[in-house]
């Protein structure tokens, strides 16, 4: 079960937070030979591909039009309408998440803004394997949509009939996706990063996946595409005090350890009593699940921490960066005004993390492997870029030009200089 | 000289906007040894490289706080005002950029919001050689300390007599840097990107610089570390009909071509003569600029567009992404309003590129290379990320519960569901 600590000092503190650290090099031959195969003889590597690493003899990956209109038909209704509420909830959040241009005169005549465009092209990589992850979609395409980009291709694995579950289809039409592809893996990253005769090279590639999507996307970065963020493990951290409710923590703890044996699971507490209730709560509830072998796995590397303040605690927990972090604690304003690091955070005992996993309105697609230090989960501008312009009047370049003059000069750009001197001097001529 | 095209057709446009391919693989292992023995020697690799590399024996690389104060009085009052009205405007455009917390109510009792917290630790390369080029440092430390940064690193390499331009020093403590590091090429980028004795390990790298600084950034991701964006040659287009003025876009263009012999300069027009007009201004230009070879190196890769259309401009220069671009054409709104892939736009004949790079008040740390299809020029949220929240009422998870519930059951998430369900029965046996 999970390994308890009392009031650990900060030297321990790197090996308690450290990730079980997965080197995906020995794969990287693999992806680059697919990638080459890919480029030189697009579709067909492709369908080649599809059958030596699947299994499927595919020709045509191409979703038709039919397929995804007839999807409906196989979804439950009260599934359709939960997919319908969270899609609800997850466009009013990225909707609020519309900016507005930024413009500001920087000095007299210069006029400086800043706007935000779709990335045109955009590529979905949506995971299959033993079960439909068709939350993904909604996470991904939503934003997408919202964001305005022109081109939205997804890719996810062909089942072993060779073709994509009822429910995936229906999310992806309902997110009124139109260029989906039954292709899954290497191939899949490599035929949106390169292009093929019918797959559009995309300009930035999103989505989860195993090791060999994850070393594929960080390949693709070497073709002129984006990725959204580095991948690893999902993680949870939850930190209660008093007040915290041990079955509930026990049940949202068991929830990341599910996911997978790398699973990371950490509880943090001010409330030494806690750690052996949440412990019982665990051995109660994990007998009940049918990946019970996989979160048992996932709790034998997890920690539960006791510190003794609450400032120790926050330190701790920056300093690990969760990607989930649940805080159940009296005192909620202080943790969340100290929150620096962190992907997505569920606050108090009724915001369980699976509530933002898929329907609160938040993004499920979130920083791991301590990388909510210096990356954001996806959001609507991972969908656009800023660009920024500037309209500078007679009488501004007037003002500005000197300055400008003067800072090339001592940087050794005549050129620069001289574009600026050239108008001034126009400008003398004129009056 | 620019080598002229008339209304190419869309076929053509890959080639024409092609960019020099450079491999950078042959650094690779150069880099990763670097990195290798900045890992496991700390300072003394750095004080090695620093030997070998620049020739300079160095073992006191930090700037003393002696240092900082004392550029002041080495640096002539006029450059100093013109750094100080650069400052104000790059501070007045980026303190505008930032944003209200996003705060939405999804549904009854779910509340979402997303607040931007500033990247603790950053990393500012401000490349040295032939000139000082300050102007970086506005354009890197001015954004990460209105975000808020923490600690900011800089490094930038020592001339030969081992010490830093005084103007660098100056521009550097006048932006509040106070860690400041006599160390360039690879060997600073490893130094940032993996933490010395004397230097913090950085979570994400800043700046401009040579192959060698380019490479070893994208190395640097090895290490659990981000970059800005992707690096390559400058790049400047413009475009212009009848009301440009040929010795204007002689100028700009001529101020792009002197970056570097692979520096991009397209030109583009709707108005025919005006190609031959601009042909002339450049050589009656060029010949007085001190970095003339260059400037002519640069040329002859550089190429005049004419179309006849309007529209068809447009389109070509979305599909080129420039990551200068400047407008000067009567019709501004058409063309404004059609930007969808650049970097940064400077509108009408009195706004030359160079104002940009140093003055205005936007960031000239900008996408070359086509990236600026997928990624933004620096800007302040370059240096926070956003995070996203969410707290949900008893009677928010009531409403919201079954949804969850029916979709994690439907991706075979049980352990998903029960962190609803024992909360929607805790709830239950409350009434």
């Amino acid at each position: 079960m999970m390994q308890p600590y009392i009031n650990p000092s900060p030297f321990e503190w790197t090996s308690i937070t450290e990730r079980p650290t997965a080197s995906y090099e020995s794969i990287e031959p693999l992806v680059a030979s697919v990638f080459k195969a890919v480029l030189e003889q697009g579709d067909q590597a492709i369908i080649d591909f599809t059958l030596k690493f699947d299994g499927i003899k595919k020709t045509d990956f191409k979703v038709s039009d039919d397929e995804l209109e007839n999807a409906a038909s196989q979804v439950p209704e009260n599934l359709k309408k939960a997919i319908q509420n969270a899609k609800a909830n997850i466009e009013c959040f990225h909707k609020a998440q519309l900016t507005d241009k930024v413009q500001v005169t920087t000095q007299t005549g210069v006029e400086c803004w800043q706007e935000k465009k779709p990335i045109e092209k955009v590529g979905l990589y949506i995971p299959g394997g033993s079960a439909p992850l068709f939350s993904t979609i909604l996470m991904l395409a939503i934003p997408a949509q919202i964001a305005g980009c022109k081109e939205i291709v997804m890719c996810s694995p062909p089942s072993k009939d060779g073709t994509l579950p009822a429910v995936v289809l229906y999310t992806a039409q309902l997110c009124g996706l139109k260029h989906v592809y039954k292709i899954g893996g290497i191939q899949a990253v490599a035929a949106m990063a390169l292009g093929t005769q019918s797959l559009s090279k995309v300009h930035k590639i999103f989505g989860p996946g195993n090791q060999y999507v994850t070393v594929a996307k960080q390949w693709a970065t070497r073709h002129q595409v984006a990725i959204d963020m580095p991948a690893g493990p999902s993680e949870l951290l939850v930190v209660a005090d008093a007040s915290g409710n041990p079955d509930f923590i026990a049940a949202d703890l068991l929830s990341q350890a599910e996911h997978g044996k790398d699973s990371q699971v950490l509880f943090v507490t001010t409330h030494k009593p806690l750690m052996k209730k949440v412990s019982e709560a665990i051995e109660a509830q994990v007998n009940e699940l049918p990946r019970k072998e996989i979160a048992l796995a996932a709790l034998s590397n997890s920690k539960a921490i006791y510190f003794e303040e609450d400032s120790t605690a926050i330190n701790f927990i920056n300093s690990y960066g969760p990607e989930h972090y649940i805080i159940c604690v009296e005192n909620e304003e202080l943790y969340l005004d100290k929150v620096i690091n962190a992907g997505s955070v569920f606050v108090g005992n009724y915001t369980p993390e699976s509530a933002g996993d898929y329907a609160s309105g938040t993004n499920h697609t979130l920083p791991t492997n301590g990388y909510a230090k210096q990356y954001s989960g996806v959001n609507l501008d991972s969908f656009r870029k800023a660009i920024t312009f500037q309209k500078i009047t007679k009488e501004g370049i007037q003002l500005l030009g000197e300055t400008v003059e003067l800072m090339a000069a001592a940087e050794g750009l005549q050129a620069h200089k001289n574009a600026v001197s050239i108008r001034l001097k126009a400008l003398e001529n004129e009056i």
